[in-house]
């Protein structure tokens, strides 16, 4: 007998993922499709429209299977109206009613929810985050996002239009500047944009780069990803960078641990690629530091869902919206 | 007719305050006295016993009138053995099950938490803090506590033994030391021994300081109510440290504001009686920085309670116990 499902979306800047879900998280068919936000915020309703529609016809279900859509954007959100508020990666997505509009096509229930957040929840249900009461959840991309969930569910504090906003806990008053306006985020330290920032500014102050930093940076095509590669490499400015990102987040983490008298996170995002290089220094300190903390309780795992956690926490949003929780 | 009761005590170092208090927060009796720990923890409970006994005769009630006690203390408990783990006030009790010989002496429950935690109970109950949700706590004493309400309840985290330890949430890493072992704590800052402190590396630097620091300096009776008094007399050394306090109280606030996603905290203890000096500062730097926040929808509140903050929250325990909440 053939099962309800509902189908998760995560909507990034340069890709679109999507996934037909069960009850269970089985994926039933996936998509990914380039998110072409040039061409406007109807069109990208459009196309999500019919990827949805594409899905159901992947795992040969009539469209009334479908319980609910659930959508992961970045930015700034207002989840009650559906409506994004601004979006770093998709700005021609600023003001616009993503949910409605897809809900108005598909005649399901869509929910919309935080990147970092639909992480989360990706975690929480499929991932390391699996029966874990209280945990912190961070995502290392191009900034760097988080979650975090009480007594296993998403915090959503006062609902004031953000929670879980670790990228901008400031973790040195004296800090490099952050694009928020603030100084010493740990945004500032532990992002792609970061590292990427680190090595620019490391040539302007005339240190010597290895090659492979500094034809990147001629060619204007610097990643984080290459300055992973310099720092496995040996290069001693993108290993000072990767230390300094490992401090960060330790010190921001175990601040948190210390106030809410918990001990556990989970790390994911695009940078937790380099986990070699950060996760060393930062369980050293971690271990080290925290005075309240019994260094052996602090748990920091490494999310194993990588792409699909956003997917899956999307789908686990739209459960949620189906169940009526 | 006559109500049932609880009785609520706040146990410090110098004296133990306690209360007979109906369901609605009548004090029906109030008891002072000093702790005199010095006489070690048998004799303590002893005393503490006979002071629950005395609360009811000077309320003229029969000792069945009574359903439970609360007791707040200092430092890290095990409130489920009701056991003392270790108190920097009352260095005497560290290992003592001072609930259980109480609980034994009187035949009613006796709970046991946080010095901190039961301030955050008294203000929920009676204080500033009365429907609020979700907010932070700060007592500002010799040290510096905290606590965390989360959907109007304590939150307890993993039950590590401590929460809502905001005095060693690191502000500033490269900041002074602090009693526990890191650098730059908001302790290190905000606390009666961060002021003595800072007038006294102040006067190891050469600084010229007002007779009234000078005297109670050589006098070896410098108190923060002292640095209060020259600050409030225009001293710049006690105005530059209850600026750098108004500053790291802010930093650590804001930090939990942007993470949590809420805008709310009330501040007790001794030392908030300096809140003409350290207030502006802290409130000028929270309207400006935290990126997340609308500055118009910060709140922090000042504890009206005073030293009953403790005592409400020690009898607002004992009631949670006697209905099984």
């Amino acid at each position: 007998m053939k099962e309800k499902c509902v189908i998760g979306i995560d909507i990034g800047g340069t890709h679109m993922r999507s996934a037909l879900v069960d009850r269970k998280g089985t994926v039933l068919a996936f998509r990914k499709a380039h998110s072409e936000s040039r061409q406007g915020p109807d069109s990208l309703a459009h196309r999500l429209a019919q990827q949805c529609l594409a899905l159901l016809a992947d795992a040969g279900l009539p469209s009334h299977f479908l319980c609910a859509v659930g959508l992961g954007v970045a930015g700034k959100l207002d989840p009650a109206s559906g409506s994004v508020i601004f979006s770093p990666n998709l700005p021609s997505l600023a003001g616009f009613p993503l949910a409605v509009k897809l809900q108005d096509a598909l005649q399901v229930p869509v929910v919309l929810e935080n990147d970092a957040n639909v992480f989360g929840l990706g975690e929480a249900w499929l991932g390391n985050a699996r029966n874990l009461p209280h945990w912190i959840g961070v995502t290392l991309g191009t900034g760097v996002g988080g979650c975090f969930f009480a007594h296993g569910r998403l915090w959503e504090g006062d609902r004031l239009g953000f929670s879980g906003e670790i990228g901008h806990v400031i973790v040195d008053p004296e800090g490099p500047e952050c694009a928020c306006g603030q100084k010493g985020c740990l945004e500032a330290h532990a992002s792609a944009t970061a590292l990427v920032k680190g090595i620019d500014l490391a040539r302007k102050e005339g240190r010597a780069l290895s090659p492979l930093l500094n034809e990147a940076l001629h060619a204007g095509k610097l990643t984080a990803r290459i300055v992973h590669q310099a720092a496995v490499q040996g290069d001693p400015t993108a290993r000072g960078l990767f230390s300094r990102m490992g401090w960060a987040l330790a010190l921001a983490l175990s601040n948190l641990f210390t106030f809410l008298g918990i001990s556990t996170a989970v790390i994911g995002g695009g940078v937790a690629a380099s986990w070699d290089q950060f996760a060393p220094p930062m369980e050293n300190y971690i271990r080290r530091v925290p005075s309240m903390l019994d260094p052996h309780r602090t748990r920091i795992h490494r999310s194993e869902l990588g792409d699909m956690a956003a997917v899956f926490g999307a789908a686990s949003l739209a459960w949620q919206r189906a169940e009526g929780r």
